[in-house]
C-alpha cells in the first residue's frame, strides 16, 4: 500500500493551529504546514478559497477538512497511531479527556480571543470593557484545571495526552497576551512542564522555519 | 454484572444540557435529570458545591464530572452503545464527525452566548455593539455547516449522528434568541428536520417535566 502524503495544515505563527502541529510532533506525525500572514482573510485572500470562513488553522488531509483546532490534535493523533496520547472509551479516564478537549476551546480560548477582540485589537472603540470581562470570565472558568491538577501533573490516566496539549496552548496564549497573571502557580508549574518537552519545543521550531520559507515573521500575538 | 445507576444531568430548560438530553433520548440511555433555576450559581449557590464553575449542564457519571455539552453528548452515545449515533476513525467521514462536533461549541454557540450578554441580559450598559458583533460573526461561520448540507440531509455519513445534536443546538437556540435571521433557507429546512426527531421532541418532554418536578416555570431564553 502506498504511502499517504502528509496532511497540510494552514496556520498562523502562534495561533490556535499550535495544538495541531504540537500533536503532530508528539504523533510523529510528518505535516506539510504552510504558514500564512495575519489574519489570513485579508492579508491572503486566496486563501477564502480553501477555507471560506478564513480562520487558522485548516487541515487538508486527502479529502477531509478540518478547521477545529482540538478535533485536528485529537484527529492526528489517531492517525498516526499514538494510543498513548489519546484515552479510550475502556479507560476510567475517558470522560475526563473528552470533556477537557472540548472545556479548551469552546470555555477557555474563545472568551481569550473577546478579550484580544475588544481590549487589545480594537482597544479604543468604546468596546474595552466588554474584553475585560471575558478575561475575568477566563480566569474564573480556569478552576476546573486547576483543581484537576492537584491530584496529577497531566490532566488525565496519569500521562500527556492531547487533553493537555488543547488544554496546556489556552494556558501558553494566556502568558502571551498579558493573561499570565489569571494562572494558579499550580497553573504556572503545569504550562512550564507543557512548554518544556521537546514536542512543544519541535513544534515551535518547525512555525518559525515555515514562516521563514514564506517569507514572514514570527507570531503576531 | 449489577447494572450501572443512571448517569446525572444537571441542567437548565432550553441551555446547552439539551445537546445531552437530546443524545441521551437518541441513544437509549435513561437519564435521572435534575432541572435547575437560571442562572444557578446565584438561584441555586448549593450546586457550585457540585459543579465550581456554575455553568450548566453538568453530567455525573459514577467518578465521572463533565460540564462541557459536547463532550457529554459524545459520551452518552459511545455509553449507550448506540455506534450508528457516532462515527468511528475507519468511516470516511471521521475527520468531519470530530470537526463539527467541537465546531458546534467553540465557534458557534459561544458567539451566541457573547451576543446575549451584551446585547440581550445585560442590554443598557452600553456594551450592545459588543453583542451584536458577536451576532453577525456567527452568522458569517454558519457558512461551513450550509455549504456541509448542499450534499446531504445530515452532516456526516448520510446519517443522523451527535454531529447533528452539537451543530443543531446551536441552530435551535438561534431561533429561541432572535437571530434566526441568520439561517438561510437549507439551515431553516435542517433545523426543522432535526426538531421533528422523536427524540429531540422526548428530550423537550423530559425537560419540561423535571422542570415541573423542581417547581420551575420553562426555559429562560
Amino acid at each position: 500500500m502506498a504511502e499517504l502524503p502528509a496532511p497540510t495544515l494552514y496556520s498562523c505563527a502562534g495561533s490556535r493551529g499550535l495544538r495541531a502541529s504540537w500533536a503532530a510532533e508528539e504523533a510523529g506525525v510528518a505535516l506539510d504546514l504552510r504558514m500564512l500572514p495575519f489574519p489570513p482573510r485579508f492579508e491572503c485572500p486566496e486563501y477564502l478559497e480553501l477555507n471560506p470562513l478564513g480562520t487558522v488553522p485548516l487541515l487538508v488531509d486527502g479529502d477531509s477538512r478540518m478547521t477545529e483546532s482540538c478535533a485536528i490534535a485529537h484527529y492526528l493523533a489517531v492517525r498516526g497511531g499514538a494510543d498513548r496520547l489519546v484515552v479510550g472509551p475502556a479507560e476510567p479516564d475517558y470522560a475526563a479527556y473528552l470533556d477537557f478537549t472540548y472545556h479548551a476551546d469552546a470555555t477557555l480560548t474563545f472568551p481569550q480571543t473577546v478579550y484580544l477582540r475588544f481590549a487589545r485589537f480594537e482597544k479604543g472603540k468604546g468596546l474595552e470593557e466588554a474584553g475585560l470581562a471575558y478575561a475575568r470570565w477566563f480566569g474564573a472558568r480556569l478552576a476546573k484545571v486547576d483543581e484537576r491538577l492537584a491530584t496529577g501533573d497531566f490532566l488525565c490516566a496519569n500521562r500527556f495526552t492531547v487533553a493537555d496539549i488543547c488544554v496546556g496552548y489556552a494556558l501558553y496564549l494566556a502568558r502571551r497576551i498579558g493573561l499570565e497573571d489569571q494562572l494558579t502557580p499550580r497553573l504556572v508549574t503545569y504550562l512550564d512542564r507543557l512548554t518544556h518537552r521537546s514536542g512543544f519545543i519541535a513544534a515551535l521550531a518547525h512555525e518559525e522555519d515555515a514562516s521563514r520559507a514564506a517569507g514572514l515573521g514570527g507570531a503576531v500575538i
